[in-house]
């Protein structure tokens, strides 16, 4: 009979998911230029060319019996190759393919790790602002997701509330550095103090602890911001990567675990991975995007229009009184919401045509969250709206007084 | 910690890719055009040039923001409408995009159907010989898989086994027609007795039971083989496919879930699994595999051979005296090992670079698989081995006086 419980999901609808509906119906009202869209985090800018040469190439030059062939469940041998050779060049770890999984994106690459360092009833940490779709990677696979408060000043970790919510049950702790949604990157003393305090919780408890590193944005970091490679500072450190954002293609479901050549078991948890696999159907990526995406390892899309938009976003939105911690990365910036509730907030926004996404459901009720991967063009064009908004909220407080 | 459960998996090696491990091992010493490599199914005749042609259309005339941005969790809106069509048309069911759900492969469908359709401690029903990899997928969702002993005389079901083992436990059935390993389509007079016995117990337990029929074989049927299209038959079907083996790209991972329209739950499942999804991280198949597929859902590639090489092997081997029910799809067949020992038999076959599998994981001990997705002019050269390995059980026979 029907699952209850997948069944139960159905009902909750994504709030990102909702307003961008929103905004795909408001656009065939008044044309799609005309509403601005801070939703989804859909890259802007196109495909690095090298990458689609490369996919016209195999899909034209090689056997086809070859390429579409089946590729081994840990991924291409020669593709695993390729991207420990990239990591080794950049990070100065001794990666190896050994180290190396491929996977369906990053989502696929945590959901993994996951359920390669935990059993049901473990828990597993994050920290807010979190990305909402952390509950059903970590939940689904029977342990139990905890939320650390945000430290709403930084965006860096709350280190009090982290080591009061800290026991002995906790066996991965997950991060996400740059951050989806705040925009911030962890810094090297941040990442520094974490490290040390999981050391210590390993020798105290008796176990081996993982920091499970999701870095989707790794490779978009504003100039000047410190955003050190998170597998430097912890030996039982996983990486998830995926090469959706820095190589602006998110549909095509692609990256990897690379796992710390320096944790004890990194080679038995990447052949795990491979029967986790099993287990769900998966089996590997598709193997003409694995190759593909091998030979552009170490390139990006040119994500320079992201730190275009975030300063003139952030220059903005703090001139009209917004308070935002800036940016360091990812094309994600996170306000503080006028008024108390940012429900209420992005309601009264859709007005001027702004979709926003206030952040309940990142866990920091009170903020929004704003998606600037679009032109600058379109960007500028939103500022009026903005000030339109700012200028109600003015009218507000005088009204009731408080200005 | 490292989960124990996934740790235990990794020791159980597939015999199937150990022998293709060793296939390859012997093709470096002797060259791979002398190894007579009858153990992997993978498909030996080019993509369709429409496939081709699409894929590079799209990653080169197309929007490359478009082309590569996120699917739809339930897949490409008009991929599914595409899908729909094509199933209608050639089937006569009135599927609509509510009823597919776009997957990697049929071992995505297969893995989401059962998600769908079972708790923790239901039974799944399937047949032997049947594909070992069901044991992870039903296994790794908590439902407990089943096994119906073979019908050796003609592998079709066997039906008063799997009365015996039926009962209110058992929430669905699993099935694979044309089937890996036999080769054998399941006649119409099977599928309607199982479509009858499953609506009696319907009735009598008053709860669902689904039939999760698993297809990746469906367009490799020969000439005036009876092999209906199952969900004809039965209202609670889910028609699980791939193009892996149609179109020969089964590195690509691009299959779906069919729900019949018939079911009363139909658009409901098809929900679910994109629930499911997010509990794996999957979210959905690459978006220009998905693109691409879909274009040339009606095609197939050039599947003559895999009949001519069956033709050619069924008259050598039963001409040998090996027993065989003759294929009527796919490109396998299942031959009775001369000798109780299956494993034995294959071992001996090896001195002949002959690499066949054992079939003691497809549940049906005693016989042995080949794929002969190969050229012909292969599967020609390969018969003086089959004849020297039948010559020697001869003398072996004539030593015991047996012969």
């Amino acid at each position: 009979m029907i699952n209850q419980e997948y069944k139960a999901m159905i009902g909750k609808k994504s709030v990102i998911r909702e307003l961008a509906e929103y905004a795909t119906r408001r656009s065939e009202e008044i044309g799609r230029e005309n509403v601005f869209d801070y939703t989804i985090g859909n890259p802007s800018v196109p495909v690095p060319q090298a990458f689609t040469d490369k996919l016209v190439e195999l899909a034209t030059s090689h056997d086809p019996v070859a390429v579409h062939g089946y590729s081994p469940s840990l991924g291409i041998t020669s593709v695993r190759e390729k991207i420990a050779a990239s990591l080794r060049r950049r990070f100065g770890l001794e990666y190896r393919k050994e180290h190396i999984f491929m996977t369906s994106g990053a989502a696929g690459a945590v959901a993994h790790a996951l359920r390669a360092v935990t059993v049901p009833g473990d828990e597993v940490i994050t920290f807010a602002p979190y990305f909402p779709e952390y509950n059903p990677y970590v939940n689904k696979t029977g342990a139990v997701l905890k939320i650390v408060p945000p430290d709403t000043e930084t965006f860096q970790i709350n280190f009090e509330e982290f080591e009061k919510m800290f026991s002995s049950k906790v066996m991965a702790v997950l991060i996400n550095t740059p951050n989806n949604p705040s925009g911030i990157t962890y810094s090297t003393e941040t990442i520094k103090k974490l490290a040390a305090f999981l050391e210590d919780r390993e020798r105290e408890y008796g176990h081996d602890i993982y920091l499970i590193s999701d870095e989707p944005y790794r490779e978009i970091v504003f100039k000047g911001v410190d955003a050190p490679y998170v597998a430097g500072f912890y030996h039982n450190s996983i990486t998830c990567y995926s090469f959706s954002k820095s190589l602006s293609l998110p549909g095509e479901r692609i990256g990897y675990v690379a796992v710390n050549p320096a944790c004890r078991d990194a080679k038995l948890i990447v052949e795990m991975c491979g029967q986790i696999s099993r287990g769900i159907g998966h089996n590997c990526p598709p193997s003409i995007i694995q190759l593909a995406v091998a030979e552009v390892a170490d390139l990006t899309a040119d994500l320079s229009v992201y730190e275009t938009n975030m300063n003139i976003l952030y220059h903005e939105l703090t001139g009209l009184g917004f308070s935002c911690v800036k940016p360091g990365g990812t094309f994600y910036m996170f306000p503080k919401a006028p008024e108390e509730d940012a429900v209420a907030f992005c309601k009264r926004a859709l007005k001027y045509d702004l979709i926003l996404v206030p952040a309940d459901s990142f866990g920091c009720p009170g903020y929004f969250r704003m998606a600037y991967c679009m032109s600058t063009e379109k960007v500028r064009r939103s500022l009026p709206a903005f000030r339109k908004l700012a200028a109600e909220y003015r009218q507000i407080r005088e009204r009731s007084g408080q200005a």
